[in-house]
């Protein structure tokens, strides 16, 4: 007798991101899935049934224009967004993945000349775009013309606006009448769903291309760490819903996996237009949100905003932290507005698909003292189970657990990265030895945890030595009158480089570069968290501390404008 | 410029239950991974350093023995145990799984035919033993002798017995001296790692056959549900460190995932020897065991057990029950017993890795009043997300959710078994149309939820109709006077079959069959939750309701003694 099995069922039932849909539907399909305030201050509101119905007639209507599904490792067509986060978006996501094209959120605060390079080496077949986003797009047009095949115009008002873009389609026009159902299609687990591109702080930008299996395996991931991580005993219990707001954008890097795992949670997904510190404010208030995501830059902007108190914010139990280093002192500060919340900082990176350090207490932490707890949670953090992370010098060798020598963190695991959208050159200098080389050096405490230091290319080499920047921006952050600081390293015949620090003060503080100083000697040296020889010998005062479109301090633009730092910096020590 | 990509570490990084390992060894090398109990009373206690070390030595030892590992879809040597739980025998499982080979834990509980049939139809190349089972490998011997080229005596006192079984290896001399590592292989996640033999209630028992990639899967399936799984606001805070005692054998379809989700999760697993009342209750005192599995007749026997008071049993904060429906009078007396409790039943059965439906609440439900929420805890269960669950009628339509059409469960997911080991005959009969057939008759509720009514083959047709035995069973177990109950149906001219109860009372009672029809016309008839022609005509008192090794009530064995049931039995009505 012939065997006949069914390994598409079982063996090799395919891990396919149609899989996140099942729950909601399933088992709350009448539920609030998502809730979008837009910069005029409208509610919109949707169920998981009317929102999975949306991205039906949203599907239809992108086949009727012709877009086409790709097969195992054959990219489809890919279709890109220039969009805030908000429901669409989202239609946007899983209407071009389950039907087995390629979503392609374009990071909207790139360089023109960069949103233009990644749109033409997508070959995007159609740009969704919001009208905010109308002036963009008409500067960009030109450029992208001959690649794109149309547009798609994403309003709260009906019309389609004045303007050259063309063949130009209204979102809401385009799906009205269109099917409410759509018998999503199995296909490989290993179909393309994801092209993120990278910031491109060291040349063009990057495409990071990823599988459904990866994302899909990157969710049950993500939920398992959520439900492994331990709770400290004051902890408030955990919600039976969450209820994020997603302030990180979709375009960057998938906002850390949370179109997935909170479509897989069925949490209530709530979206503001514009991130202002009112619109945060009002709707924490107003949905009851119970965790956020932001970058270090954001929360900075919180607990600068003058009528925070007024808001009943203390449903907000907790937050992360990321793309960035999350300083002790911009977390005592926030964890005094919020006295409910949590923040733990990770790390990612647009290769990374989500995160893959985090910096979340190990259990038989708990009953440490919160001071060292605080420690603990301001580190970027330990491996993610499923990730294999090592932080390696220069020959191949992990470096010593010794909280001190510094080496290149290194990765491989599900959602690692293959390779670069066409670009083989840069994957094969990203990927050596089976490890992909993320470029951030970092040191391993004696607990396992990882500390990155720095950039491998922006480390400040004084004499032999590499100075510790990211400790040197935490230590400086913990002054009271400092909002944010970086440091970078200014050429020195004698030392090679010498530190420089750039700080922006609190407002309404009235501090000295002297003053810097005292409080890094006081707090960094006579603790032993740093030697004397680290500290700043330039201190420059700015109103402002030059950032990436993601939030991360920009050191190419700081050396670009080197000679304007030095000459307003003060001198403070002798090298 | 050739593209040099590591798909092997990306986006085909292997699904291998070796992953499971990597938490705790990581995170928590010098936490008390496991703590055994054994018949005498003795404690030995591992941390996951030194019980992986003692794996790492046991996959050498069985390298030394000759085992050879399989290839993808190509079966590897077979391992077999015949063991009660205890760390020995989770390192024999992970030692073969993850040198490739299979691990086949053996039901002791079969009939001496069926055990012979299963190690010579696997065809297993080792059986590892414990000296409690010596007896019954001797029995074996001479029709096992043929196919087993050697056996593995696991005992906690030192020496081997006098015994015509051979060659015959002592346990700890065979890893003594063995290294301490293993750098276990990367393979295709395809290769097979676990075969166990259903029960064989319906002829000879069945092979279920799983691959890593199922197994590991399932794992992060089964954390990601306990993650989501709504919380009810009485319910105690969740414990940083599942702390579960294992009772469920390791060879009862894999005790229901058990020994992989533990591993991941770094939980600490307590074993004890045989299961009896004294010594659950020791070691959930002594151990602060948080939660349990087990079957019903277990949770019988705890109720009855006379000195249950003694112990203080508070940590025991979650409590499922599987392999058997959960009435809601053995629930209740349950909660009475420990308080802080919650328990749940769920379903799954040797072809499904481990549960596939429980009954857990939706969080809808966490303001019902108790006794609603109650009743849906006894439920079989809604889908957990990741498996596609439908109840079908003879034409392979869905039953419609009215609570009353009784129709067939059909499955298929990431964790349904492709097919039987060398039997595709039965594989076919058990897949149609690309469903797995359970077998199991169910009904689904207003709310979705899957509720088992019986064994197809073990329906009672009564006129027309099909009885629901299962909510008859509850509906009797809810009685103070009643310990156990089952149905079958007693052949009857008029009707074709007729119902008739077989019910063990709570020990001190003095009930008679009539107490129970009126107990059921009462609770059933009077509520609505039956009608009249369900009732029981016969009752038959007896000593012993029979059951199958899993604690399945045996319809079979009772079907072979109809007469003498029958015969004592009271006619409570007319037909």
């Amino acid at each position: 007798m012939k065997e006949k099995t069914y390994p598409e069922y079982t063996t090799h039932y395919p891990l396919l991101i149609k899989g996140c849909l099942k729950r909601p539907l399933t088992l709350y399909p009448d539920d609030i899935a998502m809730v979008y305030r837009n910069d005029g201050g409208q509610y919109s509101r949707f169920t998981w049934r009317q929102w999975h119905e949306r991205t039906c007639q949203l599907a239809h209507a992108m086949k009727s224009l012709g877009v086409k599904p790709g097969g195992a490792f054959q990219p489809g067509d890919r279709i890109a967004t220039m969009a805030l986060n908000h429901h669409r978006h989202m239609e946007n996501i899983y209407a071009t993945v389950c039907t087995g094209a390629i979503s392609h959120p374009i990071n909207i605060r790139l360089s023109l000349d960069h949103m233009a390079y990644t749109i033409t080496h997508a070959e995007d077949k159609l740009v969704f775009f919001d009208d905010l986003m109308l002036p963009l797009v008409e500067a960009l047009y030109d450029r992208i013309k001959p690649a794109v095949q149309g547009f798609v115009y994403m309003s709260d008002k009906p019309g389609l606006p004045k303007t050259k873009i063309e063949p130009l389609y209204e979102y809401e026009e385009l799906i009205k009448g269109q099917p409410t159902t759509y018998d999503w299609p199995d296909f490989s687990e290993d179909t393309y769903a994801v092209l993120y591109y990278t910031t491109g702080t060291t040349g063009l930008p990057k495409g990071a291309l990823y599988t459904h299996r990866q994302v899909f395996v990157n969710t049950l991931g993500m939920l398992t760490s959520l439900y492994l991580a331990p709770r400290l005993p004051d902890d408030p219990p955990q919600q039976n819903q969450l209820v994020p707001l997603l302030i990180v954008p979709l375009f960057h890097i998938h906002a850390w996996g949370a179109p997935f795992y909170h479509v897989f949670a069925a949490a209530k997904m709530v979206f503001s237009g514009r991130f202002t510190p009112e619109t945060f404010c009002e709707l924490v208030q107003t949905e009851k949100v119970n965790t956020v995501a932001l970058v270090p830059t954001m929360l900075a902007m919180l607990i600068e905003y003058p009528d925070i108190e007024k808001y009943d914010l203390s449903s907000l139990t907790r937050l992360s932290v990321g793309g960035g280093a999350l300083p002790l002192g911009l977390k005592r500060k926030a964890e005094k507005l919020f006295p409910t919340m949590r923040a733990t900082s990770g790390y990612g990176m647009s290769e990374t698909m989500a995160g893959v350090l985090s910096a979340g207490i190990k259990r038989n932490m708990v009953d440490w003292p919160e001071e060292k707890i605080d420690e603990v949670l301001v580190k970027t953090g330990v491996s993610r189970p499923m990730i294999d992370c090592r932080v390696i010098d220069e020959n191949g060798k992990d470096v010593p657990h010794d909280n001190q020598t510094i080496g290149e963190i290194v990765l491989r695991g599900h959602w690692i990265m293959e390779k670069y959208f066409k670009d083989p050159e840069r994957t094969a200098a990203a990927w050596k030895d089976g490890w992909f080389h993320t470029g951030d050096a970092a040191k391993v405490d004696t607990d396992g945890y990882v500390i990155i230091t720095d950039r491998i290319t922006d480390v400040i080499r004084s004499g032999s030595e590499m100075v510790p920047t990211v400790l040197l921006e935490n230590l400086t952050c913990n002054a009271d009158f400092v909002l944010e600081a970086t440091y970078v390293g200014v050429p020195d015949e004698k030392w090679g480089e010498i530190p420089m620090a750039l700080v922006k003060l609190a407002s309404g503080t009235k501090a000295t570069e002297e003053d810097i100083l005292t409080h890094l000697q006081r707090e960094g040296v006579d603790k032993g968290k740093i030697t004397r020889w680290m500290l700043p010998v330039y201190v420059a005062i700015c109103d402002d501390v030059p950032k990436t479109s993601v939030g991360k301090y920009d050191k190419i633009a700081i050396r670009k404008k080197m000679d304007e730092y030095t000459s307003k910096a003060k001198m403070v020590r002798k090298p």
